[in-house]
């Protein structure tokens, strides 16, 4: 079929998202060229007010909740602040698919004149703006998740956590823009292009839920709702230096999203995650609290029933356990060291932490890989080809159409799950029988990488698989120091190894004393290069800096790259334990930031 | 294949089962005819001396556990108690799949010596003989359930309840007789014999879990442990008028059974669930609370993380609904009218009932018969082919090979799922929009029917695809009143339906006014008819009673069929809200039965 049809919905659809920016909330003309950081530029605008720049800056959902119980901010003052930032954030970042920026603020005044009228909120995400992935279904707006063929079909109802979300208060004022099929790691499509990381242009912004990870980096978002099915959640939130959690498959209502998928195929394989992206720890408890509060199963009937205080505690003296590699591919030394560090920042506040040896990891990767490909892609070219539009260049390499699993064939991957889930149960107890509290290890095996250069999702599928409640935790930036270390060439454990440590090789151009001139590196960086063979329909507003006329370079190898980007652990804890996850998430950021309660 | 090889297994089998029997345990000789309610043979025999009369007739788990913690009772005097009362109830009603007598006796006299050394109780279920369906594998002893090719093939370890049991100090004595296949409402099978209903040997045990219900029925077991996936805890509870519950399918431990089924598949359809049967509801929370306490989730990864008082509750005014049909089957008249009554009782008490419109429910029959049949059978079928085991007479006009279901129809299946799910939500909330605490409907469309004649699961299978809890409560025994209601003929909703009514319809030699004749009419039913063709091979024992060449009587459709049957109803909390659905019913038996809390 002619590519013609896709190209047509997708100016269309890049139009209606444009036209819906007021013309006085644009950068015109944006900076050229943008720098590697995109972040300085909201303060430098005038688009914001002083007020709206410290409504946005400065605060997480729990202060601007208390502001507004306390009066001394509007609904509609913090919603206006966080359209404006958002309309910013889509200029710079290509993070949003659809825009509610005026039914959105008109909801903050209703929510505002109900709040004068009762004197009651409706808790505590009363008036606060949230944003969804592009997935949830808003009555009314497309849920395209960037593929032409489901754009232009407005959905009928709204997704179960968008009505809890709406009778809670929140105001829903965007959605965000994820990776073709929502099976890529960064977040690119031909209908509004690719997600760029705004901390640094280099990198990736990750995915599936990458909208919503470069959305809160900018602040445009206070709190992201995304999804996570192999890491979709936790990537970007790594990527773009957020607190995460993934949830187990029941706690958040998931119903009523489009993930482009057979219908019912999910319930034969993994259970997908609504999970969340926040800028502080506490946000993540509000928001979980909330939801639990709200009766989520009365809404959606997978949701398992359970309180916020029934999903389990950490003991008074927890007890941690270190998971310092998958046996498929080993973190590469920034990983690693910061992964050290906060163990040895935990041993040295007074608590234990034992190593954990599961070799039974390692069957994760090619297992949930198994399960991800079991429909055999069918659906998902069928949607394609309705429009003729083609595979995003990072996909067109990886996925092809296939047979189907058969009975057989998805019994026995379910006889694998299920052998491992009950191998890994062995990992709550150290060899003495003493329960572990909770988990750390790596979100990824390398820090956050060029575009298009993620490099398996074991790490973070393995939690889908074992359905185990998982989040992020950002720890520090990249130093120079980081990337200074090499890995043995001796202990290469095969295929994805070798491909991870492709990410640190140096090139012949930079030298690790250059490495330490980092003001250099900085104009060095200003441009990114694509991966060649990128033919995107881009947003053209940014149109000239994913041009591959403009680009071409190969990837760098250039470990300068790693600067300006955040280093995460990831925090682990048992099945529909999220309470448990979230306290010790609380406590290892405490221990490693203070009692800051705001992203470091 | 030579059927000679089953025969010679079922041959070995049975004499094993027999020969763990102690001789001065046998009824020898067994009073012939045996009398159609068997139960009364048990104080008549010298097996048991007046003390283990009173301990087996006069308790139940949270009495007898009482008098073991109080010092009142050992646990070896009960446990022995329970073995010979299990050994008569074996002799009488073919219930027995496994006996561990001895192994049990030593264990209870170990855990006395525990008890008189650190002067702790292990929990409540110290001490306590528990019975378990065949497919629960201890490790040691087979889990044929009532195949010839599963069985002589000792398991290697035990299933996760097993071993919670074992550490909760719960006395494990012997498992129970299945339905071949698990799939058949009766339990009857090739290498044990059919399960015969102890009070009326006319009428069906029920099934899969059938011996479970006439061990308890019998007073060999004080709390029975089956499972569930279309009814078959609730449906032989209902049959031998005991408590039961089914808990949703994360509830408790369901790993390490032997199900008869291709390995995995039942990850990709219904999920089953471990339920129990009990003579005083007050055991089924004490059961339910003891599994929670010891945190099963560490145990078996699929049990859902929460404690007993995590669980649910009732308000303190509940207030109920009734659905009193599924607009399938019509319930008979006595169902309808113990339905009544207990809706009744419950205003009376001063409790609002609502109606229940529910027009969903109808879709349940044939979607969860669609899931059953998914994998064609063809597991069971080569399982029976390897020894040359023909079907039972019951499954052989019902079950054939077909293609196992493709990822299109599996998918298919669970959209009809998960859309019915949504709309059943619905029912949790009145007309005004006031929350239902707890529902209450049939537990069949028909009273307790004669030996392989149940008609259809709908109204239990429909709480298995929505996986909420549900439990039956017995309500009082037929009484020749109840027989002398008609259905109004012009009513017939369809097939089901129509099969429904001919349990009811009155046979030429049976007029309503030899009904209110009672003795009579226990002499009449001496004698119980078997379904002709029949031709298993049974419990030499029992021979006399099931060889057809003594009966070939057709189904009578004599309505007197159903004297000396319990008439139940259902009860149903939402999903995951175990203690929600113990309260309601705690509630109802109090309603109907006052403060007494044994079996009525």
């Amino acid at each position: 079929m002619s590519s013609q049809i896709y190209h047509a919905i997708a100016r269309r659809k890049l139009n209606t998202l444009q036209s819906l920016i007021p013309k006085n909330w644009l950068l015109d003309p944006l900076p050229e060229p943008l720098p590697l950081d995109v972040r300085p530029l909201v303060p430098k605008s005038t688009v914001l007010t002083p007020d709206e720049l410290s409504i946005t800056s400065s605060h997480d959902v729990t202060s601007l909740s208390q502001l507004i119980h306390s009066r001394a901010l509007t609904s509609e003052a913090i919603t206006t602040a966080f359209c404006k930032r958002a309309a910013i954030a889509q200029q710079l970042t290509n993070c949003l698919s659809e825009i509610l920026f005026l039914p959105a603020i008109e909801r903050a005044q209703a929510l505002d004149a109900e709040y004068k009228r009762t004197g009651k909120t409706r808790g505590p995400l009363h008036g606060i703006p949230i944003s969804l992935k592009d997935t949830y279904n808003i009555k009314g707006y497309d849920s395209s998740i960037g593929m032409a063929s489901l754009a232009e079909n407005p959905a009928k109802e709204n997704a179960a956590l968008v009505d809890i979300l709406l009778e809670q208060g929140a105001v829903l004022y965007c959605k965000t823009n994820v990776s073709q099929t929502l099976m890529a790691l960064d977040s690119h499509n031909h209908l509004f292009g690719r997600v760029m990381n705004p901390r640094n242009r280099r990198v990736t912004a990750g995915g599936s839920s990458g909208g919503e990870g470069a959305l809160v980096a900018m602040r445009g978002s206070v709190l992201g709702i995304g999804t996570d099915i192999g890491g979709s959640v936790r990537i970007p939130a790594m990527c773009n230096g957020l607190y995460s959690i993934k949830p187990s498959s029941q706690r958040l209502p998931f119903m009523g999203q489009e993930i482009g998928q057979l219908p019912g195929i999910d319930k034969l394989g993994l259970q997908a995650s609504a999970g969340l992206m926040t800028t502080s720890v506490r946000d993540c408890e509000l928001f979980l609290k909330a939801i639990a509060d709200a009766n989520p199963w009365e809404k959606d009937p997978n949701v398992a029933f359970g309180s916020w205080e029934g999903q389990g505690e950490i003991r008074r003296k927890p007890l941690f356990g270190v998971l310092r590699a998958d046996g498929i591919t080993t973190p590469l030394p920034p990983v690693a060291k910061v992964l050290y560090e906060t163990v040895e920042a935990l041993r040295t506040a007074g608590f234990e932490v034992v190593e954990i040896n599961a070799p039974g990891f390692k069957k994760y990767h090619s297992l949930a890989n198994s399960f991800f490909g079991m429909g055999g892609f069918n659906h998902t070219f069928d949607l394609l080809e309705r429009t003729g539009e083609p595979l995003i260049p990072w996909l067109d390499t990886r996925l092809r159409r296939k047979s189907p699993a058969d009975l057989m064939q998805l019994s026995e991957l379910h006889v694998r799950k299920s052998t491992l889930e009950k191998e890994m149960l062995g990992i709550w107890r150290d060899e003495k029988g003493r329960m572990i509290d909770a988990l750390i290890c790596p979100v990824a095996p390398h820090p956050v990488p060029e575009i298009d250069r993620w490099n398996g999702v074991g790490y973070t599928s393995a939690f889908v698989v074992l359905d185990y409640p998982a989040g992020t935790l950002p720890v520090r930036d990249v130093s120079n120091d980081d990337l200074m270390d090499e890995l043995p060439e001796s202990d290469v454990l095969g295929g994805w190894d070798s491909r991870n440590r492709d990410l640190c090789k140096l090139s012949s151009f930079v030298s690790p004393i250059i490495l330490s001139c980092t003001p250099l590196l900085h104009v060095l960086n200003t441009w990114f290069p694509l991966p060649s063979g990128v033919e995107a329909v881009v947003n053209p507003v940014l149109q000239d800096y994913t041009d591959p006329s403009k680009t071409g370079h190969p990837n760098t190898n250039d470990r300068s790259v790693y600067l300006n980007t955040k280093l995460s652990v990831q925090v682990v804890a048992p099945r529909l334990q999220e309470r448990r996850l979230y306290q010790a998430m609380a406590l290892i950021d405490e221990v490693l930031h203070g009692a800051s309660s705001e992203s470091p």
